[in-house]
């Protein structure tokens, strides 16, 4: 299934919502399931396999309960992370290739090793939303579609063959980036921490609709033109090997977003570089998942 | 004044205490006051200039409410940080120096800009917990003392003139890196973000107990044996100047934990490298705030 947070009525209330590919067009919100949660991450936490299956099911729900998801306002479907979202650079062969020509001191990496950063996010932007410019700070504004893996329970010492079932879901992360704020500073993590800077959406797709490890279509979009165009298949490291190497330091939380990285195409890799200007309207969208748009303003 | 978190009688509940200098050695729980917070983060957020300043007066404590600090376990003033810590790095001129000479690509970077990084703590480490040493993962385990800035209220596009208003107080951190991990994954974030990798207190120190920009001696022992002794005067960049940098792009919420760099005389700053093994007792201390021990395990 397909798990939404958005608002209707403008009345600032974050709802969560249910869709299924039977019936896309429609998502149900989970009361009417019998169902309440505080929030996204309280129903990854809480929700038990027996209520997971009773939303996967359409039918179950109250007649007429179906709302229009075209009528809703989409709100990421984690708005608060509970921590930052953990993220994989240079984590396609093709984009490790545009980004040591963009700038050989700041991303020439040992490709053999992870390069995990973080991404500060105290609230993620919703589909439709839009990605701030910040003129006069930022004078290279870039987007990276990537794969957004949601780890479903705390976890610790996981093994790559035992990765997948601590997987809540996937969803789709732009892990935008201040290309001069994130070379000039030595470590990425400021220029890829400005607020608005993390959008993600439309939804999660839960895990048991996806095979393991996920093979699924990546692409990108500015105005309209393909800009990147791969597979999540073509990871440097798997998100099996993530999981196993995080795991191995770090308890991962329930709730824990990870950014696997961008395949090649992003606005540095051109010559000249195709930085985002205010009004470019830019879409990341996986096979499955959706597709998440925001403009430039 | 000083705020301490701490549990009594084992029974696992954090509290906070109220410790003030005209009664070293002695708390008070912040109910003898008649106020209640649902933790630290809450007090930061909630706690108005008059309740903190009632706390501010031991006199106006219940009698007999004092607690020995002796008799309480320490936790890390900020036990759960609501956001990962914000670090700054190479942000002393001595310890760049030792830094790039251990190596050079990791480390050798332009100091005419702060290097921002951030700390992955969903639990920080109290005074007197271990520092775990994972034996097999890390061989080159390494302290380093710095001054934690906790924020007081939310901001954004602070100057730097105003930076003060906006800091609630400081704390102790032990900024705990594992060098091999830090420096063979490309960028520092995992070799910094293990679990137990932040102790931190014993206490925040109220921002009104301090002269503003703070001028505090800041040393490290490792087994009675000093290895760090500077001041936080020689800040490469001053608390406004990243105050004010990190407010243009992103809102610092109330409670954020700004680690503001080590100065020289870290484990891998001695040749040969003197790096942490099991049983070594660490302490960082800084002037007016207190002593942060912790043994490795």
């Amino acid at each position: 299934m397909k798990l939404y947070t958005y608002q209707k009525d403008n009345d600032g209330v974050d709802r969560i919502g249910v869709g299924c590919t039977g019936w896309p067009g429609l998502l149900w919100p989970v009361e009417a399931f019998g169902l309440s949660f505080a929030d996204m991450n309280d129903l990854i936490r809480r929700a038990t396999p027996a209520q997971l299956s009773r939303m996967a099911d359409a039918e179950q729900a109250t007649e007429g309960a179906a709302v229009r998801l075209d009528s809703v306002r989409l709100r990421a479907p984690i708005p608060h992370p509970e921590q930052d979202v953990l993220c994989l650079g240079i984590n396609y062969a093709d984009h490790a290739v545009e980004s040591a020509r963009f700038h050989e001191d700041a991303f020439l990496v040992n490709r053999k090793k992870a390069v995990y950063f973080s991404k500060r996010t105290y609230e993620a932007t919703g589909c439709g939303d839009p990605i701030p410019s910040y003129e006069g700070l930022v004078d290279s504004l870039d987007y990276e579609a990537e794969l957004g893996v949601i780890i479903g329970r705390d976890c610790k010492n996981v093994s790559e063959a035992e990765a997948a079932q601590y997987i809540f879901g996937y969803t789709v992360v732009n892990d935008v980036s201040a290309r001069n704020l994130q070379t000039a500073h030595n470590q990425w993590y400021f220029g890829k921490s400005l607020d608005g800077f993390t959008p993600m959406g439309p939804c999660i797709l839960t895990a048991d609709e996806v095979a393991f490890p996920p093979a699924l279509a990546i692409s990108s979009t500015v105005n309209g033109e393909k800009r990147q165009n791969s597979n999540t298949d073509h990871l440097i490291h798997s998100v099996a090997e993530i999981i196993a190497e995080l795991t191995r330091g770090i308890t991962l939380r329930a709730g824990t977003i990870i950014a696997t990285g961008t395949p090649a195409g992003v606005g540095m890799g051109f010559t000249p570089p195709q930085f985002l200007k205010k009004g470019d309207v830019v879409t990341c969208e996986i096979e499955g998942i959706g597709a998440l748009t925001n403009t430039v303003e």
